[in-house]
């Protein structure tokens, strides 16, 4: 019998075994670790690339194809494609998947990434056995509280507001045993009968404008025990936050009507937590916000009228925390409800949240944390200095403006691929269903295809002279762009990418890159000296790496150096609602994090303009793309 | 022409100028000091008792009157009876008018003494002019307004859940010049636009069990703007404290009844008050609450349960500081509601108050504070060591189970004068209206008016044997005393003193002065050394010193020794209101006043007997009543 070679893959953070005699990639996908590969593994769309970090001589030599699609620096590295590297030894072989080539990094977007965080949560509990109440002790039920605590907790500490109208009956109730909540060991905000202290429930909240997700955490253990998400109710109130900041402020309940909107989608989103734990909103005792500055200031019923109007100045950035009543949220009445601090009327909580989430602030080396959205929050920097910006990249990543666009739902468009020879198209749909139009990581993917094929030139114009019966001109003139045939869509309709579409996807990388640009000359780097690039939220986990890079939206990194956090708001609301340590942090990062408002900046124009280019008029800011290019028919 | 002579009165703070040939009770009255007097002028009363401090040549000699009626001591002072010394020269005569002798005194009811704080609010406003924001100048509301702020007023100050709703729009409104109101200089709770620095206003107010008084302070200048009071509307409920307990208690939403009902109160008196200087409720920032400790815990709505049973441990002992909506008190929404420490059960934020408004925790030398009501709270010492107790004393002095007791409205006897001679009764009514019936101070006059004419026994047994004809045996058989013949009442009906009324006070005072004997004790004092009795609240203020002494309820002092200081929970709340100073001592003194639980005193039963006597059983606890009472036929 032969011995099996022992083959490790190494995601970042999970190991799989294997076996001989076939691909990395079927390896792979046998070990649930889901590879990205479009073509169907005939090594030419080269999304499914790994590095061989030990044991290369028990995998087939390089093939034609990998000498082709990867370059110099790439092959040293030892990458290989996933679908042309076969076992054929019985050694042990080390294969790291980047995460640009793992499918299975979409399954991080609700919950992202979490670093490790030691559990010191604001909400801690105290069992205390008091002395009765005598004739000969006849001290008052707070002294008595109070004198028994201070053994167990040092410092000043008060009852909150409330909470003496329970301590009579929950001291007595059995036998002068009672449990004390204590928020950041200075109040004292629940006392309870007997003793309840292993239970200590939390929520995280992340408000984004289009989705909102809940998480339930245990707060002793700093486990996460379910997640909760619903698209967000103020949607039928705007679809975008400029749309919902103008809701707001010109109608005199508007923002009433969308606090109390959102607050009751949290309490639903609650609910369900709590249901599947069998507890009840009652256990959870402090909920922890995040979202941008916009939903963040609505959501605490403050006004986000000045954001929308140089110089778009924040009410508040200092974290807040308040009574549940007074945001109308459904938990224990005397809980907590904080938020992250935010940094400008741009730059929020969440993008707070997705720092501690990236660890960026703690590096030696530079990183880039780059959170696409409707605006898009861009911070750079490393442990030593932080600057940020927010974009306007609108909402065409979300599928808007663009002909068949749609959100990310069964039967979008998710993955392009065209072939340089045939220039036969290839999909990749949501749940692999028939194609029903475009969401943003297949648009994006697409221009990056049409670029690279020279089916569209530097300045984004369709080249219509192709002979590429794909490549026309469409109803009024203006050229397109065939993804799919009328038979080969799942409405009968043809689905094409049209010359709007394309500027549309321009103007918003444009945007970003704009202020990648700008941070990284504010801190003179060049993209080489980027060490990560941390990629967080929907879009961020979903738009092929290599694709961001070869329209220019992404500053020119080799795609190994991108890390997926997935949704980073809500593992750094997580984070920082079991550690305060991490509250803390959070609290000194949003003043020391520098802002730079690009309205404001001399060279926003010009920037801009160049950024507009596929994938930059100048090319010396993406010398690993032009060499790319260069290598192209 | 002659020239005026000069007196001088000096009633314990004021001055008064007057003239030659008359009666110092005349001047006295001309000059608006009203001195007590029962017996219209002809020396047998003996209530108006005065001191001739300097100038005694010029008044007329000793009249046979004043032998009779004024102890040797007394005599040695320079006292005098006002109505018998006549100015008759012209020198400067300077008159001191013992606070026992001034009708006037009864007018400090509502208001109490006050003795001075400089202001030193929680309360404070700062005018800022706020530079505006702009492209360069990017902070946070919250930021700009505190960075500024930080040049102002030392140490870290946050802003107050709700306040920052209002912060955008009130530092722009009034082009960046705002006003912040701040709670102990460390909490922002409003923002308002302009500069609105001289409106700072706060209301103290005593929740009595049966009158709720309020008073609108100046807590820039520390002024008494306004006083309002009413009938404590939880009264229906009812009439005293432990009832007020069990319907608490035992009815499921009885304290949330009690507590909307005070509160309600409280709105409209608060209402009045602003009415009174043209503002409104929005503009009161502090509240500050002072009641005994079941009102206070009602108030808060924290049940009192637990101070209607053995050991009648309070909930709370510390001062609280609440939401206006959490008590339902229509002031600013983000202002503050505060209360004073309690001190045990039945010696509450009230009792506290008293303390500070008497000074007498600042003596050297040993005082005594008394505050009669239902609960008689008794505080004695001095500097160094306080010590406190709680006397059920009944609602007997507020008229019940008095046969003809009433409260002191129109018609009540609130002095009555046995003539020693011929046994006729003198009578002060309120209103000078004629009878109707008795209020706590006539009776108390009453019962030692019959005491020192022997028209009853140290046991309290009314003399039927007596020849008076007032004296007689009633309906039942049971001996009565005439205070007031058909003819003489206001009603057409005899008004009597039963034996049964003298015994309901003989229980009343003993229980009084077995708090004060075994405070006494505990102090290892004897009456001489109490420098002064403050004499506190309704009942305090109303009723005869030397009666209250002649029957053996306050210490055997000389009644010059007696201070009232009125309705002193009302003026110890103001002062605590208008200084964080007094405040704090207040918290301090509230965990440094010893408490004794007489139900818990070994010797509770044997000095409430002793005490049941008139004036006691032991003659030499009361050694200048006994020598007073030699001196009688």
């Amino acid at each position: 019998m032969m011995s099996e070679p022992h083959v490790q893959f190494q995601p970042q953070g999970r190991k799989v075994p294997s076996k001989n005699g076939r691909t990395l990639l079927d390896l792979a996908n046998d070990a649930g670790l889901s590879i990205e590969s479009i073509c169907g593994g005939v090594g030419v769309c080269a999304k499914c690339k790994v590095i061989v970090r030990s044991g290369i001589g028990s995998v087939t030599p390089l093939t034609s194809s990998e000498k082709e699609w990867l370059d110099a620096l790439e092959l040293a590295s030892g990458m290989r494609l996933a679908c042309q590297a076969t076992v054929c030894g019985d050694g042990q072989i080390v294969v790291e998947v980047p995460q640009a080539s793992q499918r299975g990094h979409h399954r991080l977007l609700e919950a992202g990434t979490e670093r490790k965080v030691r559990p010191e949560p604001a909400i801690t509990k105290v069992a205390l056995k008091l002395p009765p109440a005598t004739l000969k002790d006849l001290r008052a039920d707070d002294d008595r509280l109070l004198e028994i605590l201070a053994r167990k907790v040092k410092g000043s500490v008060r009852i909150a507001q409330g909470v003496h109208a329970h301590l009579p009956s929950a001291i007595r109730k059995n036998d002068w045993t009672a449990t004390v909540t204590l928020f950041r060991r200075s109040e004292i905000i629940r006392v309870e009968p007997g003793d309840t202290s292993d239970q200590v429930f939390g929520v995280a909240v992340d408000i984004g404008t289009t989705k909102v997700v809940a998480y339930l955490v245990d707060l002793r253990t700093g486990a996460l025990l379910h997640t909760e998400s619903m698209p967000n109710p103020q949607i039928p109130f705007g679809e975008d936050v400029i749309a919902r900041i103008t809701y707001a402020t010109k109608n005199e309940d508007g923002l009433s009507k969308l606090q109390t909107v959102v607050a009751s989608g949290i309490n639903e989103l609650i609910l369900k937590l709590c249901e599947s734990r069998d507890i009840t909103p009652d256990d959870i005792l402090e909920t922890m916000i995040v979202g941008n500055t916009a939903m963040h200031h609505v959501f605490f019923g403050i006004t986000p009228q000045h954001l929308a109007a140089a110089p778009y100045a924040p009410a508040v950035r200092t974290s807040l925390c308040v009574d549940p009543s007074h945001v109308k949220v459904n938990m224990y009445q005397f809980g907590k409800v904080c938020s992250l601090p935010n940094i400008a009327g741009f730059v929020g909580a969440d993008a707070v949240s997705d720092l501690i989430a990236s660890g960026l602030y703690e590096d030696r080396k530079i990183g880039m944390m780059i959170d696409i959205g409707t605006n898009t929050e861009i911070i750079a920097g490393n442990k030593n200095r932080l600057i940020s910006c927010s974009c306007a990249s609108g909402p065409a990543f979300e599928g808007a403006h663009i002909r068949f666009g749609m959100r990310a739902a069964t039967g979008a468009i998710e993955r392009v691929w065209i072939d340089p020879e045939s220039h036969e198209v290839r999909l990749r749909t949501v749940d692999d269903s028939p194609p029903k139009g475009i969401c943003g990581s297949g648009i994006v993917d697409a221009v990056a295809e049409l670029f690279k094929n020279r089916l569209i030139d530097a300045s984004g114009k369709i080249n219509v002279s192709s002979k590429d019966d794909r490549t026309r001109k469409g109803k009024r003139g203006l050229p397109e762009f065939v993804l799919a045939t009328a038979s080969e869509s799942g409405t009968g309709e043809e689905i094409t990418i049209t010359q709007h579409d394309i500027q549309e996807i321009q103007l918003a990388k444009a945007a970003i890159f704009t202020g990648v640009s700008i941070l990284m000359k504010k801190l003179r780097l060049r993209a080489s000296e980027i060490d990560r690039v941390y990629a967080a939220g929907a879009f961020g986990t979903y738009v092929d790496a290599a694709s961001a890079i070869a329209i220019g939206m992404y500053p020119d990194v080799s795609v190994e150096r991108i890390s997926f956090i997935g949704n980073a708001a809500g593992s750094g609301a997580r984070m920082c609602l079991k550690s305060t340590k991490m509250r803390d942090l959070a609290d000194e990062l949003s003043k020391k994090v520098e802002y730079v408002e690009l309205a404001a900046e001399k060279n926003f124009q010009s920037e801009f303009a160049q950024a507009m280019f596929l994938p930059h008029r100048d090319l010396s800011r993406f010398p690993g793309a032009a060499s790319r290019l260069r290598g192209r028919p």
